[in-house]
């Protein structure tokens, strides 16, 4: 069997059970994790407070292009997305290191450029880089590991429970927008433009938001990554449930209902990497949490009983929705 | 100016001063920092212990080939190399978190050999592998970080003093012998085959021998991954000496002796991944090292002032020898 049969759920799924089955319980180290496999990052009991650890990469011509991404962009973007796996934890992050693999031929401006966009991202959360290695490849390769430590109790995937209202920080789709903005070179006004390119190679993680969701006394929270509809479906797995949501409600960023007419929801719905958080918690909660918030939060849904059905997409008038594909897996074409 | 102009080392000494200059004196992260870009691990102060971390990325057809390595060899030296690393700043691996990108017609089964060859050896230091992500590419690219902490103070590349004598755990040249072997498909005898394939495939990280080294006050070390000439000379730059080794004290592999006669004291300077400690201390320290470390531990030479000169290499009868290269540069043409 392939890789690309199992997909990359069912690949992850079954290389945690592999891991977890060679768990020694007698070590420290496995009688201190808190999280593994499977959630934003993982987690364990440091001897303050609980320790996480996320890595992500970034890699030519699958995650982005140089003719849609800058190095300056890439830079900003390989920590971003790690510092947004922290946020979905409710953590603040603290340390970076950087794994780069680079053509021999690449400008030496290039490189000072992708880690001044880092440097930059970084600086606004004081989060240190210190260390990494650099390698020569015919291609561009940048993962970066963050550590951080969570500001209390743990947002996770599996933490929803059947009756939480489902809400989202910020507006969603422009990502996707931005990214077919720049690879298909579409003319719009400036603003316009600004705003979608902002939105696809400079997303801001949400590590304020998560930690007032913290706070607040939110538990279950993801980061929209993959895609509203296969993120939340990360939760509901993860936790056991179903969820119901209403396309009338999804927060769909203004520029990309001007410019993408129709496809706007879906961009929206399964576009993915606009690194907003996803997270589900009682009425009241959520409402303390947009007293406190710098950025909209939307309640999109709730939380239904596990019906097998995962997330259901309904319209205004109840009609379910059918969407092309969910969003972005690593082994599955589209 | 290229990559390839300014080398490997050029480029980190550019990034690093790139990223140190944009050091926030006033952020938490950075006041706990004690170790940055430049030595063996990321070092920084915990509520406990000293924390370490460091990654080290293996990728198809610059650090592997599935010609020379299989699956399961591939799974233990990704994690091999980074507790190698650890082992280098006496510290004690925790935690492990793997990056791994893959053709999508990659067999389950061989990305199972993958984590079980990893498991293996996570198992003897119990580090518990907790997170990671996988992607589809073209190519196979293993980015291994691990976490750790401090068995009490640290071993670094800048702490050389004159006069310490330059020792070195077991014996030298057999990974750089075992991938030609492998590479070129030479027929030795089954035990010299195996020696050698195992000096490669699955070097094993010499943690205890580390943290016998900061037991008995050893201050400064490195792990032989480069090769001896130029992780000594990493020693020498960063503590602002000179070392000279003699090529007749150097224990080379007997199975390299044997099968690659003339070619032997070279693979053993400058062949690289054999994942020794090479360190530097006082003779009697470096004798209790020797009545307490389970394997072999040798002196070789001396550090002295420095002359500009950096690592010389010397015969028995005190010629100095040239060496073609001094070891792995990932920048520069061999």
């Amino acid at each position: 069997m392939k890789v690309s049969d199992l997909g990359e759920h069912g690949t992850i799924d079954l290389l945690a059970r592999t891991i977890n089955s060679a768990r020694d319980v007698a070590a420290p180290s496995w009688q201190k994790l808190v999280l593994g496999i499977g959630d934003d990052c993982a987690a364990w009991q440091g001897d303050g407070p609980i320790q996480l650890a996320t890595v992500d990469a970034l890699r030519q011509d699958v995650h982005f292009t140089l003719e849609t991404t800058s190095w300056n962009d890439l830079g900003w973007k390989a920590l971003a997305v790690n510092l947004s796996d922290i946020a979905a934890m409710g953590g603040l992050p603290a340390y970076a290191l950087v794994s780069l693999a680079i053509p021999e031929q690449t400008d030496i401006e290039d490189i000072l450029a992708f880690y001044r966009g880092m440097l930059e991202l970084a600086g606004h959360f004081g989060v240190a880089i210190v260390g990494g290695d650099i390698d020569r490849t015919p291609y561009i390769d940048a993962t970066v590991t963050v550590f951080g430590n969570a500001g209390g109790s743990l947002l996770t995937r599996s933490a929803a429970k059947i009756g939480d209202k489902v809400a989202v920080t910020g507006f969603l789709g422009g990502a996707a927008a931005g990214l077919e903005m720049l690879s298909k070179n579409l003319k719009l006004d400036a603003e316009s433009s600004d705003a979608l390119k902002k939105a696809f190679s400079r997303p801001a993680p949400r590590i304020e938001e998560g930690q007032i969701m913290v706070i607040e006394g939110v538990r279950a929270a993801i980061d929209v990554s993959d895609g509203l509809v296969a993120d939340l479906g990360h939760i509901c797995r993860a936790s056991g449930v179903s969820a119901i949501i209403r396309t009338d409600r999804v927060p769909v960023q203004a520029t990309v209902k001007t410019h993408f007419g129709s496809r706007a929801l879906e961009m929206a719905l399964t576009g993915g990497e606009d690194y907003e958080l996803l997270f589900t918690a009682d009425g009241e909660t959520i409402e303390r949490i947009k007293d406190h918030a710098s950025c909209q939060v939307t309640v999109i849904g709730e939380i239904i009983e596990d019906a097998g059905a995962g997330v259901r997409v309904v319209d205004s008038n109840g009609q379910i929705v059918d969407l092309p594909q969910t969003g972005w897996d690593h082994f599955q074409e589209k």
